[in-house]
């Protein structure tokens, strides 16, 4: 008699969950095809007790990029515009930024001028606009331009501009026993700032370019950290294995990118004993999103983030290419309030 | 009817976890007192649904330092040990070793003159062993030593040398949905490859002192990380907060240390908002352990770690003094066997 309510119990549960599994398509967004269909044949194998193919819960890591691989990256890296944005308040506290360059050109608006400029020059707007303030003083900066900066073509904050497709992968990961990161080339305190609200994904698991912080004390004798223009990850290309090693300590099982800057995390991922995925977000939909794939032409600084050469390894080491015209039934998650 | 199964469960699940929670102390080897009192009273009040002290699950963070918090760290570290026995097997490889010092001093075997060596000498030796392999290489050696290694007072396997009461504390906070991390002066790399088994805590979960990797390829064109000589963080005293934000980027809710080295890890938990727990564990049981606690006089280089001034700024901030000597009915968990 006493094992009876349990055994109702789990019962219930077992075949509540049943249905639900049958009910519901994980991955509402997409059409059928090989992209849909590598991601739901990697979860259902990966997490089969029994399977050949298992893998363990604490080993389910999966990383994706995030700019062009879970929001728009186009036609400027939003964290660029927060920069630029930056330099405009930064001018306001201390006029003489007006006379020296590169903030000059920043502050003359002219966008082509803006494109222009060299490495050491963005350099120097990096440091000036992500450094030299408290980690809590960036947070609180950094939330306050998220509400209000809008994206240039549709008008919209840059966290409304997530894929939702991917944002349907994130969910049928996690809920898969998966990991979730994201491993970006951006600023990792800058993605913090918004990644759960956004993403679900929690500040400990973002891994991103990085600078160094001092502990100190404020004049209250209250510890801060400050941010120092000292960089510790520049967490793209080979620094994205490299961060994924610094901040998880194990190899992805599945990860998802969308430009050469993913390349050797991929490699990497992929490289790993048993069953992996990797994955490439091609951007072909220049009517929904934009086009900017390897047959693409576009006259700007996309143009090389994926190369041929890119296309021909994901051939070669059994990567599959996600065509956001063909695989994806919407881009964004307001569309589905149409 | 249809919700008759339901409820059922529901009850079910509801009084067999109120039984267990009444039934179980989750602190068995912890005596009565302040010490476990504070944790007890914290863990309450921050799960606490509703209360004032309410501290949602994604901000559950807890803290730990390792060496002299988790497990034993007399009289040398067991990292140090490791590097020290390192250079035994490489003096087999490359003989040229035994005419360099620092490594003839380690080689001559005279422990005397090892705990002489100064800082550059040290440094010397971790390049030598720490670096220069692939991620991979490094985790089977130290995977190798730990099984054959053993402390020179218990004759046991290190990872044996855990505190009892310090697990239970983990477990505690783990079971009421804390995320526990390793904060630790030690290499991140070395503690990650055991700290799983050791401690349940994942190496995505260690925040330690760590150096920079390469991507490359091997022989085979395969992707490797090499380990290199370049420190990224040297995760101790002021290093240890500086740490939490880049492996965390949350500040801890919980703390636990037992050196100055922690002292501003304790300091930057206690500074948050609400309410925070730090807490330092005090050696002050020569028969069953170590003494070394402020006012003790032991002839080595612990002498030091916790100063006097260490215990003032405790008492002064509100921190917990736990005493190994009063607090804990046992210190390891092969006692339990007994």
């Amino acid at each position: 008699m006493k094992i009876f309510p349990v055994t109702i119990a789990l019962l219930v549960l077992f075949l509540f969950g049943h249905m639900v599994a049958r009910a519901q398509d994980p991955l509402p967004s997409w059409n059928d095809g090989p992209a849909k269909q590598a991601i739901v044949d990697f979860v259902r194998t990966t997490t089969e007790s029994g399977g050949t193919k298992f893998v363990p819960t604490e080993e389910r890591i999966a990383t994706f990029d995030q700019d062009g691989t879970l929001w728009v990256e186009h036609p400027i890296y939003s964290q660029l515009v927060y920069c630029l944005d930056r330099v405009q308040v930064l001018a306001k506290e201390k006029p003489v930024l007006r006379s020296i360059e590169p903030f000059k050109t920043v502050l003359s608006g002219d966008l082509e001028a803006v494109a222009k400029l060299a490495l050491p020059e963005l350099e120097k707007i990096v440091a000036v606009t992500l450094t030299g303030m408290s980690t809590d003083q960036f947070q609180a900066e950094v939330k306050n331009w998220l509400a209000t900066a809008r994206h240039p073509r549709w008008k919209r904050p840059y966290t409304e501009l997530t894929y939702q497709p991917m944002q349907e992968v994130l969910k049928y990961f996690r809920a898969n026993g998966y990991k979730t990161y994201i491993v970006t080339g951006g600023g990792q305190d800058f993605v913090r700032v918004y990644s759960e609200e956004v993403y679900g994904i929690p500040p400990e698991q973002i891994v991103g370019s990085v600078g160094a912080t001092k502990y100190g004390y404020d004049t209250d004798g209250k510890p801060i950290l400050t941010k120092e223009p000292k960089l510790l990850l520049n967490d793209d290309h080979a620094g994205k294995p490299e961060g994924i090693h610094l901040m998880i300590g194990r190899r992805p099982v599945a990860a998802f990118g969308n430009s050469i800057g993913d390349r050797q995390m991929l490699e990497y991922t992929k490289a790993g004993h048993g069953t992996r995925l990797a994955m490439l977000v091609l951007h072909d939909d220049s009517a929904r999103e934009y086009a900017y794939g390897p047959a693409q032409e576009l006259p700007n600084s996309k143009v090389g983030t994926f190369p041929q050469s890119l296309y021909d390894e994901a051939k070669k080491d059994g990567w599959f290419v996600i065509s956001m015209k063909n695989d994806w039934k919407v881009i964004f998650p307001l569309e589905l309030g149409k």
